[in-house]
């Protein structure tokens, strides 16, 4: 290539167009995050993840039917092969969640059939029924490992699934919750919904990258959980309770974030780089928020108390700066207050982000070219090489 | 950004600057490859894998000491944890290699302290120690977990590491070679050498973008490995086998070539798009085919010698149009020749490329920045959301 790209580089590839894609959108003047065209807001409303699983991944709305098939895939494999669940008994019960998840998919090429076949990858020859049954299978997986690798590493046996609930009712299920209300059910489906997709991050990029070389989408997959597993990238809406849990109570929150601003730190949850406006995602969050409150008749835990009293603070701190409560910091809270474990809100991400991954790797292998950028070479010229005793 | 690069769009990236580096170096016209500066054909012959290693992660060829220090770490961990062993067993045998390596790699996190500290990632302030003692973990482990597997898979125990022989012999050694001539000891670990490095192809690319998330080293190097393990990437060595062994004798070399140009269809294991003359890599594999031809005194495989006359048959028709056998031809029939089977030949190429991945791994994140390219939004403008029962 001799145009002008070969003299920029531009580190991370900020400002650089890695693909056409068709998945979603974001417009951050705006606050909007789109799916195939459907804003974030009314699929997080009024959609489920089986269904906005199924946009995702086939760009259209399911009709009934469709949605039917789709959904009674999934639910077939959110049972686990029986040798998957051995091999997550022989690990180490310290194993973090997230290094037992990318293993666990590693394996699933093992007890099913999802190689591509890089004949029929061509000119859009694969048919749906492939995507489908492949997706099917991933999606259903990932919920079972991290419900199942939490009763493991707690020392109890998994809890089965429940085919005649949704994948979010199921998965609070299988997590061990004791009382699972229809708000529960709800918070967790609209979090799956507004964390499926968010164009071409990291774990995203990585997912595309590998990809490109036609692996199995196992492989595809695993390794986007490998990014996803970086501090810099899933680990948010955990650092929001880490915080929260370091502030002694409701009453320092304010004098905190006096405190915290003056000293230029930063407030985990607060803001996003995409986003000018509100993370169009939290909006939807800050009134489950405030219903989940009510239905426990104000009965919440300490941090929920001190997650509140933060928001508003930073409302009346930050908003002028157009700098907002993003997405991390309402599904953290809310997460919380249900009962699930910090150290499972990254592989949660993981779970709902493998859509968009699955969206990803459809659009790739169908108008595929393997990825190859170029290096500006920094390095040393011609040496000559030294027998290791005369250096 | 608003400069040029954002109107422009390159597939697979193919043109654009992805990084800085100074691992590595191809001039596809001349034929040369380098690592830091030193010629891949000084280093193929004057060096070892360890040696080679060291360079490519820290830039300069060790001291004596030094690399006696780092051997020895190499050393000690090709001794797998026993829990790791553990889980080995305890999958199904017919778990394809390359899974079982990227599963192996995920949970090495647990049984050593591998995280990135990311208060200490910038402005260069991570001591060599911490790379080195990482590095050597994944570099030892990785030679034992796919000799090991290999027995496992075979219903055989694992062979113990032996610390006295060098990386190369001592995985012949795992792999139950039963009598490993100093000959075969210099073609593995010529091959290894080989294979350590090759700029920024799709899994070191991989690599870079999962590093860039600060996810821990085995993270990185597992999705590394997925990328490698898709049929566009990493299996060309399997596939020159593959080819040999469905033409049925030496004297049907030249027809079938002669077929097989005519119908424009590939021949494995000849060209290499980054190199318009003979791939540096090659020359040094001629050689020893020829050397493991003499010290077995013509006493070959059927497959050796069908290669033998093809690379012949190839230079002859081929070679004048700037298309010579690429170095995954030569080590596809080496690797036949000294009994390894097939499909651990990729596992092989991971083994080696590891430290090309760890290399560009600690490049990364001393100056870091999260990968998050860009994408031309092609898709679907708003569209309003319709209940199911309504599409």
């Amino acid at each position: 290539m001799t145009d002008s790209r070969t003299h920029l580089y531009s580190p991370g590839l900020v400002g650089v167009i890695a693909t056409e894609s068709s998945v979603s959108n974001i417009n951050g003047e705006k606050g909007i995050l789109s799916y195939r065209g459907y804003s974030i807001e009314e699929l997080a409303q009024k959609s489920t993840f089986e269904e906005t699983s199924y946009l995702l991944l086939f760009g259209e709305l399911p009709k009934n039917d469709q949605l039917k098939y789709f959904a009674s895939e999934i639910t077939k494999h959110r049972e686990l092969p029986a040798d998957l669940v051995t091999i997550l008994k022989a690990l180490t019960k310290e194993t973090r969640p997230m290094d037992v998840l990318q293993m666990a998919v590693s394996s699933l090429g093992t007890f099913y059939d999802l190689e591509v076949n890089p004949e029929k990858v061509k000119g859009k020859k694969y048919d749906e029924d492939y995507f489908m049954s492949t997706s099917a299978i991933l999606i259903g997986a990932l919920g079972s490992v991290v419900a199942a690798w939490h009763r493991i590493r707690s020392g109890e046996e998994p809890i089965p699934s429940v085919s005649e609930i949704s994948y979010a009712q199921n998965f609070l299920h299988m997590l061990g919750a004791d009382k699972i209300t229809p708000l529960m059910t709800r918070i967790m489906d609209a979090t799956l919904v507004l964390h499926g997709e968010h164009t071409i991050n990291a774990s995203t990029f990585t997912a595309m990258v590998t990809s490109s070389t036609l692996a199995n989408p196992s492989q595809v997959v695993a390794s986007a959980i490998g990014s996803l597993s970086g501090p810099l990238h899933g680990g948010a809406n955990e650092k929001v309770i880490a915080m929260l849990q370091k502030i002694k109570s409701k009453e320092d929150i304010r004098p905190w974030l006096d405190d915290t601003l003056k000293a230029k730190n930063v407030v985990w949850g607060m803001g996003h780089r995409e986003y000018s406006v509100k993370d169009p995602r939290a909006n939807i969050l800050t009134d489950m928020v405030q219903d989940l409150f009510d239905e426990r008749d104000g009965g919440v835990t300490d941090i929920f108390e001190k997650a509140i009293e933060l928001e508003k603070a930073c409302k009346d701190k930050l908003a002028h700066k157009g700098v907002y409560p993003n997405v991390d910091f309402y599904s953290g809270i809310l997460y919380k207050e249900m009962g699930i474990p910090t150290d499972i809100f990254t592989p949660i991400f993981a779970m709902s982000r493998v859509s968009g991954w699955l969206a990803h790797w459809i659009e790739q292998i169908q108008d595929n070219k393997i990825f190859r950028p170029t290096q500006n070479y920094v390095g040393s010229d011609d040496r000559e090489y030294i027998d290791v005793n005369d250096r």
